[in-house]
Parts: structure tokens; C-alpha cells; sequence
């Protein structure tokens, strides 16, 4: 299953800024009902889950490490589209009946990033449960439209904005998804991953946002100092 | 109620090209309770039918015009993220039961796009079916997945490739959601304010790929006529 290494360099993590995960939202007599359905399998680093147009047959949670979803580019090949951490879910589209009475296939490949222990389940053990109580639609309706709502403003400053514009609007963005949690684990090289934009820019809009005591910088931290100011720094009204 | 037109030239639709709507995807069963529970309400152009953080007390679907779902900015008032036609849902969230506890707030403000009815059901007659049918929300979640699928692959190519390459994978994405049917009602216009680059870049190369025989342009309307040929373009393997 040791395919290849996904693309470190040009990887692009996402929904892993203090977004909700599944098992997270997930009321508890439901997480327990799953975690004694769960198998745990452990994956080294750069394992293939799966391949676009596999058949989907399990869905899972990752209970720690990392996976990459991504697809297959001509030039570069592997190329990741999203990096999930611990409590995100993928694969639940494959307890779902399918409209056309065939199989769910995966959209996406999946690798493992570190070492990582993913919880799964067989879809056909799934589709009742799914079917006779709504609390696991729930679940993975508040997440997937916490992720929508983020992308959506992400997509459309990426269509029509200067890249400083884009990195405060991005970074206030953060900070109301975080609420209260002031600091942000994530490094300038993932900000610049994040939003495709080179790392000298980015750089360089951090330096002045510390300046002015915006936000401060650590080692692999961005600490949020002035929300207000942060805000009001967006193009947002 | 009539507090302003939405910025027209700046709009740009989103999710009306091929994405399956809500209340198309719903089961029969859960169609005609919902339409039984509804008062249908008409808008006149450029209605706002709410602000950002209003109470979310009601959740409605487009019966026919459209609606702009934005936000407001600093330079040009209200900025269209999202154009949503008819059977496409909005609000749904304001039937569960918010974490905190508080009152659901609407994220962003929604303005009639032409003449446009709507189906609105309080939010307080949904709270129990909601809960107890797990089909509402399977729908739901079929729906948000497909923007979310669509919007995750026009940014990640909105952060790293040229107008040109975007806008051919743009078009090969479409093709693909729209399935058997091979006729786009979309202007050169629209695709320039759905991907935010100029009329010029998207005329020359929806021209190129005419001359090619891959597309071809009617009154409103793109034509796929190669979509074997589009889909080898694109920059996918």
C-alpha cells in the first residue's frame, strides 16, 4: 500500500483551523455506539487508504495523526486538496443509498501523513443507524457547513482580493472560529500553503501585523493580541 | 424592506451550475410536508429578506427567481457570495437547537434577485420533524457536500494555476455535475465573475476552445461538444 509520498512541499492543509469536527459535535450515546462498532488500524507514514473511483465500503475518524485527501494531477501527481486531524470523519457517503442503485466510489485518495490511527467501519454496518436516527446527520451537516461557510469566503478573497488583504481577512477569519483559543498552531509556511500565496509575502504581512501588535509570533504559534484591530483591518464592514 | 440593489455587476453566482438543489433531492414523503407546513411569500426585486446576525427563526426554499446570499463591505456595501435558484434551500439551521444554548443568527444577508418566491416554515414547526426524520437532513447533507466538493476544487485551482487552466477546468467540472445534459445556460459574463478574472482572458480562451470544437457559444448558453477533449485539458491525470 506504500504508493508514494504525498506532496509535502506544495501540501495544503485545511479544515484544520479550529473548525468543529464530527466526533467532536457528535451527541455522546452516538459516539460510543460508533466506537464499538470501530475497527482501529494504524497506517505508517505515506500509506494509500484508498484511490478516487475505489469502491467506498467504510467510513472513518481519524483518532490521531493526519490524512491528506488529494487527487492526481498530470504534471506533479498526488496533489492534496484538504488534511484532515483528529475527529474528522470521511467516507459517511458510503452508508448512504446511492440514487443510481450503484456503488458509492471515493472521490478522493487518502494518505497518511505521520503515523496515523484512523477508526472505521463498514458502511453496510452503518446505513441502518444512519437511516433510524438523525443525530449522525446532524453531525455531519454542522461540519460540512462550518467547512462550506470557511471556503466560501476563502474562494471568493482568493477571486478578487490583493494577497495582504486576503492573509488579514484569512487570520480574522481564523480567530472567530476559534473563539476564545487565542493561539493558533500553525506556522507561516502553512499560511502560505493555505492560500497559495509565496512565503515572502506572507512573511512580510506577518511582520508588519506584529508590528503594529496584532499578532505575535512564536515557534510554529500564531497568537492572536488584538482581535479588534485584526478586524478591523478586514474589508468586511 | 427595499434597502438597497445589489451590487449586479459585481455579483457572482455560485452553486446554480448543476449542483442538485435541496428540495430536488428530498423524497417525496418529506416534499409534501414540507410544502403542507409552508406560506409562500413574493419578493419584488432587490428585497432584503435579512441582515447578518437577525434571528434565524424561519427556513425556506426558492420556488422560483433567485436569491444573493453576501455580506457587507467597507468599500462597496453589499458583495454577492452566492447565487441560489429555485428548489435550493436556505436557514435550515435555524430548526437545531444551537450549542449555547442562544438564539441561531443569520451568517450572511440574503436579497431577491428579480421577482422571486420563496417558501418559508418557522423554524419552531421543523424543530421535531428534524429530529425525528433523518431524511430532511440526509438531503441536506447531500446537498452541502456536492458546493462543498465543487467550491473546494475551484479554490485550490483559484490559489495555483493560470486564468486559462482554471477556466478549462472550470468548464470540465461542470460538464461533469451536469452529467447527460450538455447545455450550460451561462454567459462569457457569468464565468468571469463566478472565477473573478476579466472578460477579456475568459473570451479568448472560451474562443480558442471553440475554434478547437470542444465547446460552442450560443445566445447565453456554452455548449459541451468534446467533453472527452475538454477533460483531457484540464490538469487532471
Amino acid at each position: 500500500m506504500l504508493l508514494h509520498k504525498p506532496d509535502r512541499e506544495l501540501q495544503k492543509p485545511l479544515f484544520d483551523f479550529g473548525l468543529p469536527a464530527f466526533f467532536d459535535v457528535l451527541a455522546e450515546p452516538q459516539r460510543v455506539e460508533l466506537k464499538n462498532l470501530a475497527r482501529q488500524k494504524t497506517y505508517r507514514d505515506g500509506e494509500t487508504l484508498h484511490q478516487p473511483t475505489d469502491v467506498a465500503d467504510t467510513m472513518g475518524w481519524i483518532e490521531s495523526g493526519a490524512l491528506l485527501f488529494g487527487k492526481y494531477l498530470q504534471e506533479e501527481g498526488f496533489h492534496t486538496l484538504a488534511r484532515l486531524g483528529p475527529g474528522h470523519h470521511f467516507g459517511e457517503f458510503s452508508a448512504f443509498p446511492n440514487r443510481d442503485g450503484g456503488k458509492n466510489l471515493r472521490r478522493l485518495a487518502a494518505v497518511s501523513e505521520g503515523r496515523t490511527i484512523v477508526n472505521e467501519i463498514p458502511a453496510d454496518e452503518l446505513s441502518g443507524l444512519f437511516a433510524r436516527d438523525p443525530e449522525y446527520l446532524r453531525a455531519f451537516h454542522f461540519v460540512t457547513t462550518a467547512r462550506l461557510a470557511l471556503l466560501l469566503e476563502l474562494y471568493d478573497d482568493a477571486r478578487r482580493l490583493p494577497a495582504r488583504q486576503r492573509i488579514i481577512n484569512f487570520l480574522s477569519l481564523v480567530d472567530r472560529l476559534m473563539q476564545e483559543k487565542r493561539l493558533l498552531n500553525c506556522t507561516q509556511s502553512d499560511v502560505s500553503k493555505m492560500l497559495g500565496l509565496s512565503k515572502v509575502t506572507v512573511n512580510q504581512t506577518l511582520k508588519a501585523l506584529t508590528e503594529r501588535g496584532v499578532i505575535s509570533i512564536g515557534y510554529g504559534t500564531i497568537k492572536f493580541q488584538d482581535a479588534e484591530r485584526l478586524h478591523a483591518m478586514t474589508d468586511r464592514a
